[in-house]
């Protein structure tokens, strides 16, 4: 197959400067930034300096000093334009699976007489787990959780549901639901509506403010590069903050920490989502890793990514490989920003791929995911990506016993 | 006041060589290492190797390259030997508080027909805060929090209490608890323990095993030094574990996590006390921290500790300081690593200290914390932030306006 195509699209991309900015392995593509970003040159230097100077030479002092204490809200600020929410709304802390704990528990208790936490069959198991969990500890009187397929939301949506929770783009076949029209239909039946942007931030633009969602949380370690297992972030839109309580009320989203008083009062606005001492390492990583995002419109990172993934698939499909086939939308609106392809041999195409310097990662029982990142992936990725697709299965490399070995985390 | 002293009982100190293991800013004594420890060396060169190789070159393949996947455990079972458990007890997860919610409402289903957490008023506060959020949650049938004066606790065990908890060594006053006594008398009502062990764990032994402890937690930035906001750690005995069910069930606690499932099916044993995606940084660099302890009995540390803040509290004693009151127990065996001074200018002698070098820290209302670490504090140390007090204390040096300005983290 021909490159010269997406040489073309690279030399014409406006962000085609951000690569720059991130550290990226030689002699490899890297197709995995939706499961772990890449790292952005200027986090080496600040998690070093936060070792050696920080930690090492200024110790307890830098909670003032170097404003750690001011981290979580800080990094919510730099998060909530990506994701369209105006200040005071978002708070970087944790991880998603206990920030949805948090909501979720939040969004019953602003919904008195309903007890539905409704979702998606094959959502994020996360989100499915803790919705699951919450329903197990508050028992079936007061909750109760429910998923269907996809096309079956808005039927499901009935006076029972407290909070409607869906994933805006799926991990496993890379499609997108609609956050403005599902959020409607929400509200239409007086839910709430919960959105895991874990796959969207940091890739496209997202509307919370102007579509009325109620919550959200999303991933520090994909599309925003803040490192392995980087802290979640959280959003409560401001009309609820001040009614809302949330059952892991540690004492940094107390009123006043450092008065350590018996009792517990809620902070103020969105810090009353705090809860234990935030991890400063991986927060700082973060924090620094959000500054790639300076001057970068959302908009053109989703024209971007949808080129990108747009080129990827037109290459797939113009291949007609045997036995692949495309899980992800073929229209544009209705994808986020990685492709999935499942093959009855996916295991080992994706362990061939990676053998051959084209990082992807594989989801169980037979999807290999090629992901996007728009600031750092080029065209060229796409097609030389392809390429070893299309040599992979027709010469049925994938047969080779050593792709079949599987270990801990595929 | 003489110097000597202290000087000779470092120079028959067995544990002074391990003080070369850790950065230690020049020109200042370092006494807050109960707040936030000190770096140890290799805990630098682990984490810019981290973020430079395992992130930045092997990205998403170093969860199985480099074992990311397995740091949870890995770090529970180094700390297990440091608070008498066995393998397979303990995890390194999350903050204290979340970890807090996950046993409680594990001791509350283990349970039955009891709705009572008892803890002590005054303890740490996340702990008291975190039990009243999860009885708002539950509701009062189901739950309620109450706390008592310590000297009460015994007399408030009674058939309703589900569970005690308590921290091993108050973070105010220093003075500590007997594990042993009051976990036989919490098992003798019926009830369950939780032991919080923020400051014991790595300055003395805990017998948790030895004294038939159900549930514990820990913190992994204070004598275990793993940096700022660290995760904690989280203790269930084996006995409790098949039985237990922890409501934060997020995908990382699931059987087969990389499934994908719709249901959640806890993983065996202490694993399933795991929620979402570790903070890899921050683990990483808790696991190398914990290195320091090889070949370190934590009867010696509890030795040195005791030395030293013995040779604090005798020669502050001595110095008979005008409005300084001692709160912490003279009984070594009634305290632990940190010595509570009370005065009524606290903030403004604490000030004073930092700004002569001895870095300490305050806690409101009036009390000054000087804490000894014993792998890497000198009896020098004792020694010298004694001689800078009682030279504040004569001078009235706290006067000093610029003492008085407040920070927000104190």
């Amino acid at each position: 197959m021909k490159l010269d195509h997406f040489q073309q699209l690279d030399e014409n991309d406006p962000l085609a400067a951000h690569r720059q900015l991130f550290y990226l392995p030689e002699g490899r593509i890297y197709l995995d930034g939706n499961s772990l970003g890449a790292l952005p040159h200027d986090v080496r230097q600040r998690v070093e300096g936060l070792v050696r100077q920080e930690w090492g030479q200024d110790l307890i002092s830098s909670w003032n000093q170097h404003d750690w204490i001011a981290l979580p809200r800080r990094v919510g600020e730099k998060i909530a334009p990506l994701i369209g929410a105006a200040p005071g709304q978002v708070i970087c802390a944790d991880s998603i699976s206990v920030n949805l704990f948090k909501l979720l528990a939040t969004a019953l208790e602003l919904s008195p007489g309903r007890r539905v936490i409704l979702s998606e069959s094959g959502n994020f198991p996360t989100d499915l787990y803790v919705g699951e969990g919450l329903a197990g500890l508050m028992g079936p009187e007061r909750c109760e959780l429910r998923h269907v397929p996809g096309e079956s939301i808005s039927e499901a949506l009935d006076g029972d549901v407290a909070v409607l929770m869906l994933t805006h783009v799926n991990f496993r076949d890379g499609s997108m639901h609609d956050i403005r029209e599902l959020t409607r239909a929400a509200h239409e039946c007086g839910a709430l509506v919960l959105w895991d942007l874990a796959h969207s931030a940091g890739a496209m633009p997202v509307e919370l403010d102007a579509c009325d969602v109620d919550m959200a949380v999303g991933c520090g370690y994909k599309y925003l590069n803040g490192g392995p297992g980087a802290p979640a972030f959280l959003y409560l839109a401001s009309r609820h903050q001040e009614q809302a309580a949330q059952p892991l009320s540690g004492w940094m989203g107390h009123q006043r920490p450092f008065e350590f008083e018996n009792s517990y009062e809620a902070a103020s606005g969105i810090d009353r989502y705090l809860s234990g001492t935030p991890g400063i390492l991986g927060m700082a990583a973060l924090d620094t890793a959000l500054d790639v995002f300076e001057g970068v419109s959302t908009r053109d990172l989703r024209r971007k990514s949808i080129t990108l993934t747009q080129a990827f698939i037109d290459a797939v499909l113009e291949q007609d490989l045997p036995g692949i086939q495309l899980l992800t939308p073929q229209n544009p609106d209705r994808r986020g920003s990685h492709v999935s392809l499942a093959h009855p041999h996916g295991f080992s195409i994706a362990q061939a791929l990676i053998e051959r310097g084209i990082i992807v990662d594989f989801r169980a029982p037979d999807i290999v995911r090629f992901g996007f990142a728009p600031l750092y992936n080029r065209f060229i990725d796409a097609g030389l990506a392809c390429q070893a697709l299309s040599e992979i299965i027709h010469t049925k490399a994938y047969r080779d016993d050593r792709y079949s070995k599987r270990s801990r985390v595929t």
